[in-house]
C-alpha cells in the first residue's frame, strides 16, 4: 500500500481483506500473516493499523453488520410491507460474497468468541425487527411464523449454494408467505 | 499411527482426519500437511496412502456419503411416512459435526471441483427421493413444495448454529408441513 495512503483508507483495506478471505475460505484462515499477503504488505504493516487477530475479525464483523444493518433499515423504510422489504433484502438482494460471508460467520461463531458477540449483536437487532414485524402483521402463533421466517431465510441462503435460481427462490418464498398466513408482499 | 496398523485402518483415519478438519475448520484448511499433523505423521505416511489433496477430499466426502446414503435409508425404510423420516433424519438425526461437514462442503463445492462432483452426485440422490415421495403425496405443486423442504432441510442445518433449540426446531418443522398441505408426518 503507497505510504500516502491515510490511515481510513488503509484500514478499509485491512477490513475489506479479512471480509475477503472469510467469505472465500472461512474465518479460521483469517490470519495477520493472510491479510498481510492478500494486500501485498508485512505483517508489520497490517498489526500497525489492526494489533491482533481478533482485532481483525472484530474491525471486519462489525463494518459488515453496520452497512447490512443501514440495507435492511432502508429496503424496509421504502416498501409498504416491511416484514416482505426485511426478508427480500436478506434473501434477494445480497449478493454471494456477502451470503458466503455471513454462512462463514455462523459456522465459525460457536469457536470464535469475538465472533459469537458481534453476531450476537447483530441476531438482537435481527430479531426485534422481524419478530415485531410479525407480531404486528396479526398471524397466528407469531413466535412459530417467526422461527419459521428465519429458518426460511437462513436455508434461502444456504440452496443459493446450491441450484435454486431466483425463479424458484421466488416462488418458495411466496408459496411460504401464503402457507404460513401473511399477507401478499 | 503404529506400523501394524492394515492399510484399511489406516485409509479410515485419514478419513476421519479430512472430515474433522473440514467441519472445523472448513475444506480450504485440508491440505496434506493438515492432515499429517491432525495425525502426528509425517507427510509422507499420508501420500502413502492418499497420494494428492483432491484424492483426500474425494475419499473423505465419498464416505461420508456413503454412510449418510444408508442411515438415510434405514430411516424411511423404517417409518410408515418415508418423507417425513428423510426430513427428520437430516435436520434432527444428524449430529453438530454432520451439519458442520455438511455447510463447509456446500461453501466449498463452487470452487472445489472435487467436491462439486461428489455433491453432486449425493444431490442426485437426494432429490431422486424428495421429489418422489412429494409427488406421491398428492400434494398440489409438488415441485414448489419439495423446493420448500429443500430450503427449509438447509435452514434447519443453518439455524441449529444459532439458538434454535430441537423444540422450536420441531415446532417450525411441522408448522411447515402442515402449512404446505402434507400429511401429518
Amino acid at each position: 500500500m503507497p505510504r500516502q495512503v491515510d490511515h481510513a483508507a488503509r484500514l478499509a483495506a485491512v477490513t475489506d481483506a479479512v471480509v475477503a478471505i472469510a467469505a472465500e475460505r472461512g474465518f479460521a484462515a483469517v490470519t495477520i500473516r493472510a491479510v498481510a499477503d492478500h494486500l501485498g504488505a508485512s505483517t508489520s504493516v497490517v498489526t500497525h493499523y489492526v494489533p491482533s487477530r481478533d482485532d481483525l475479525l472484530r474491525l471486519a464483523v462489525r463494518r459488515e453488520v453496520a452497512v447490512r444493518r443501514a440495507e435492511a433499515e432502508r429496503a424496509m423504510a421504502a416498501g409498504p410491507d416491511p416484514l416482505w422489504a426485511l426478508v427480500r433484502w436478506a434473501v434477494a438482494d445480497l449478493g454471494g460474497q456477502v451470503h458466503r460471508f455471513w454462512l462463514s460467520l455462523l459456522i465459525a461463531a460457536p469457536t470464535e468468541p469475538v465472533l459469537r458477540a458481534e453476531l450476537d449483536g447483530f441476531n438482537t437487532w435481527w430479531d426485534g425487527h422481524l419478530r415485531g414485524l410479525v407480531r404486528r402483521s396479526g398471524v397466528a402463533d407469531p413466535e412459530v411464523v417467526a422461527d419459521t421466517l428465519d429458518v426460511v431465510v437462513d436455508g434461502l441462503v444456504t440452496a443459493g449454494f446450491e441450484d435454486l435460481d431466483p425463479t424458484r427462490r421466488d416462488r418458495v418464498l411466496t408459496r411460504v408467505w401464503s402457507a404460513l398466513g401473511l399477507a401478499a408482499g
